[in-house]
């Protein structure tokens, strides 16, 4: 499938988010599907661990386990993408934090598919909220210290359904980010509130 | 107020989080504060970009902006502590999180009281669902480049009233973590689920 035929779970919804609110995908600490492929290789991981690191240009940080085939396709591609799941990938996304890709298609063991990015050769899970598409910063250190590798946001988009104008308005219960815990435990992203500043004086 | 003499906000229910669980605490991406001290100054700032890093020992890495008091309080002292805020603290949270510490005692402008830590010399912020007390493993390159700090953990406590045996578990409305997006926006932490593995297949 390629990009301009868009999404496949969002057909016609998928609408560029500007790199300046891109951060906005990923600020609330929802759980990612990474995405990679090098060498006609390819594979998805959960992950929790993964957060902004800067506004503009915007930049991300992840923790990459060094055992994992995810590891294996950024540091020879120099690319991912963090794909924000909705609810209704709960157990897609739990399958694909739990085996290995070395041991099978993992995309096909999750019942994912996936749709071509604009700017990296990583695919894009179809039927996400968010996608941010990223160009590794090389940084051995970190990498070989702490599992973490750090990232420039390329390209970012989302369902509009979803995401639109810098905000997320989930419209529904299946339609909503997640958060992870561990042994499988989730929660929804829940309701939104709004604070005034100045409102605790 | 003494840690022992207990958190005011949950009397009696402040609880030791075994250091090997202390990530769930931050595993599912909530808003926290981040609380520093150094020779008789301190400050409490709001903090979105914090994820764990490590399981055992746990490690956590959190973005701190290099204009802020609080990052020349945590390089001074080498050390800092964040607590996850109930969402009835939001707009606590969200006052914190908008003005300079170098300005006034940030925790009485946002009506904020604090209790000892047990390890390190910043205060734990009353009335809070968790706390991770830090003392960073200094990496000049990370500072410098991205203003990320990386620090091990090396106590945790929750209130055991939303967090026990390794789980949260919020009793209410109010007593819930919460997500930040932007501009005054938060999101609850919402509706807990669990996921079997293979129930993808």
């Amino acid at each position: 499938m390629s990009f301009d035929s868009i999404n496949a779970g969002a057909a016609g919804r998928l609408v560029p988010v500007e790199l300046a609110k891109a951060y906005r995908l990923l600020n609330h600490g929802p759980v990612t599907l990474v995405t990679s492929a090098h060498a006609g290789r390819r594979n998805v991981m959960a992950a929790s661990w993964a957060m902004p690191l800067d506004f503009q240009p915007p930049k991300v940080a992840v923790v990459i386990d060094s055992r994992t085939l995810t590891r294996e396709l950024v540091e020879a591609s120099g690319e991912f993408a963090l794909n924000i799941p909705a609810r209704v990938q709960a157990a897609a996304t739990l399958e694909s934090g739990s085996r290995s890709g070395r041991e099978q298609d993992k995309f096909a063991a999750a019942g994912l598919t996936t749709f071509a990015a604009k700017e990296i050769a990583a695919p894009l899970v179809a039927g996400c909220l968010g996608w941010l598409e990223c160009r590794v910063i090389p940084e051995p250190a970190n990498a070989a210290r702490h599992d973490l590798f750090i990232a420039e946001v390329v390209a970012a988009w989302a369902d509009s359904a979803a995401f639109s104008n810098g905000r997320w308005h989930f419209p529904d219960r299946e339609c909503r980010s997640m958060h992870y815990l561990a042994g499988g435990a989730f929660f929804a992203t829940g309701e939104a509130f709004q604070v005034e500043p100045g409102a605790s004086e």
